[in-house]
């Protein structure tokens, strides 16, 4: 099937670009709120599980072997921009377990802030691990190792006890197989597993309500949803969608992106669990599109719309700093929009 | 009308996303070698064409007056990536007008150059104008102004002279009107014209040839395209598409990359124009999609193919330099792909 366009970049009178994709909104029995074009397809959640990824960290007991704080939780979690406030936590984290930076098998990458990859630059610095915006969550995983007494080194492998525990805990929130056929390598080189798009926002249906979830596995969720929303500067940082949402909303709304398009979320008060794809892989677009959601299920004050209609509606500005156009969900045509409501 | 997915993006065994896009390739009188996808839509070419845009420069006799090389006149086509060689040609081209960075009017980025960027930073200078990657073009426009004898002040405005010229070359050059309700403003602060695909296609298939052109005109655009043949790093740069399609093609080939997924480019032995935009607006997809026609059209050696190969079918390569995917036209399916002959 063809999915339905889902956001427009609008220049002057014309619409520019167009971005397709698929949005699931259930609950975590898997009853469908909304499903716009093809929910069953599979989709690689790359960062946008960190989350779940972060709950084996939890289950080892690392949290309290190491005293990790919610900084460190919500880094853990974290796709982010590697300015030195998180490139900090990580390295705390790892100091936690007696480590460093050269125990991370993520691979290296500038920072993606900008002014922060200026200024380690200009320090006569460059960038190293830590930096990579993956850092927190590996930090993570080598933290779950060394609490679960296993060697960390190769922790990215498949058939590490880390990532055998994280396809479980997969498969457990999504309730689906997670078959190794389906596995690929993710960015900083641990696996990520294909899984359909329904399934992935069920599965954050119950990371953000518990229900369907052991007692401790639900409570460990809770853990990491309020460092996360306590902490919304660490998991992904300044400028960024997920700080933003996560700044105005606190613990009613969990958001989390992925590579290529991917965007996951979680709506506690409503049972709700969200997972997006935007078909061409465009952050920009499954940003809006979250949005969108948000829009339409999350009850709003006034502050809230707002601050969401920044989101909702980016402004695109040239160099020049003059408005040349805009990001948009498209008129209501035959339900291809999550705002029409 | 939706269009064909003309680029995947393989990771593990899956497709992970899809390109739509319209291809147009089309001779100098418009009879259609190959149409995929709506080539009637409206499309702003962007930094596409800017090789159009300088034909107004040396129609201005800015390159006599001024004494603009090869390197000055490629550079004033280019989207460059503001590498120290790229700042020192266009500073040298406002020089021989008697002005300086000061008058350029496109706004400040930093080098879209990595290493350049981080060299930038760690001297302790900041990014310029003359960074951007339209600062030739805008160097080439200011010279214009200066040869026409007009103030070369808001030359960015649709009303300047320069823009005016513009505006009728692009006219002349495609063959429809260009008419002042599509216009929008580029990132640089110029003036975009929406154009039909495969007008637009016709205007480089005229552009390469000269064919339909009268001969001053015809003239000039030999001539920078000899230019961009000559010195191909000056177009674009370092690991970028457009310096290595024209560094093994020479005047074989000609192509330039827009915003927002557009892709030009002719075909001069065969009298070919094409045009390309990637429905979302990729630059990854529509580089693929133009490999693909320089396959599909091109006769090619066995170097021409080896050096094409890597452009065709790039590799993804995670963080650690892992290969975890590819970009590839999908395979024939009902004519949804240029590579299928």
């Amino acid at each position: 099937m063809t999915n339905p366009v889902v956001v427009e970049i609008r220049r002057g009178s014309l619409v520019e670009s167009r971005h397709r994709g698929s949005i699931a909104v259930v609950d975590s029995e898997g009853s469908v709120a909304l499903a716009l074009g093809d929910v069953d397809a599979l989709v690689y959640p790359r960062s946008a599980v960190k989350a779940m990824q972060a709950l084996v960290l939890m289950e080892a007991g690392a949290a309290e072997q190491f005293k990790l704080d919610d900084e460190a939780l919500a880094l853990a979690c974290a796709s982010h921009g590697g300015e030195p406030g998180h490139v900090a936590v990580a390295e705390r984290m790892l100091a936690s377990a007696g480590l460093d930076a050269s125990a991370l098998e993520c691979g290296v990458h500038w920072p993606s802030h900008a002014a922060s990859a200026q200024a380690l630059a200009r320090s006569g610095h460059s960038a190293t691990a830590l930096h990579n915006n993956c850092s927190g969550k590996h930090a993570g995983f080598i933290c779950a190792a060394s609490a679960l007494g296993v060697d960390h080194r190769r922790y990215v492998e498949p058939v590490h006890p880390v990532q055998k525990a994280v396809k479980a805990m997969l498969h457990d929130l999504t309730g689906v197989a997670v078959p190794d056929e389906h596995r690929a390598v993710d960015g900083c080189s641990v696996p990520t597993w294909a899984i359909p798009l329904k399934a992935l926002a069920r599965g954050f249906a119950r990371f953000g309500t518990g229900r369907g979830m052991a007692p401790g596995r639900a409570k460990a969720a809770q853990r990491l949803r309020a460092a996360c929303a306590a902490h919304p500067w660490h998991i992904a940082g300044t400028g960024r969608f997920c700080t933003a949402v996560m700044e105005r909303f606190g613990d009613r709304v969990f958001v989390k992106t992925g590579a290529e398009g991917v965007f996951c979320g979680a709506i506690p008060e409503l049972g709700l669990g969200v997972a997006i794809k935007c078909d061409d892989g465009a952050a920009r677009a499954s940003e809006v599109a979250m949005a969108g959601v948000i829009e339409r299920f999350v009850p709003l004050g006034d502050e809230d719309r707002t601050a969401l209609g920044r989101l909702l509606h980016p402004t695109l500005r040239n160099w020049n700093g003059i408005e040349v156009g805009a990001i948009l969900i498209p008129n209501p045509t035959g339900g291809a929009t999550p705002s029409d409501a």
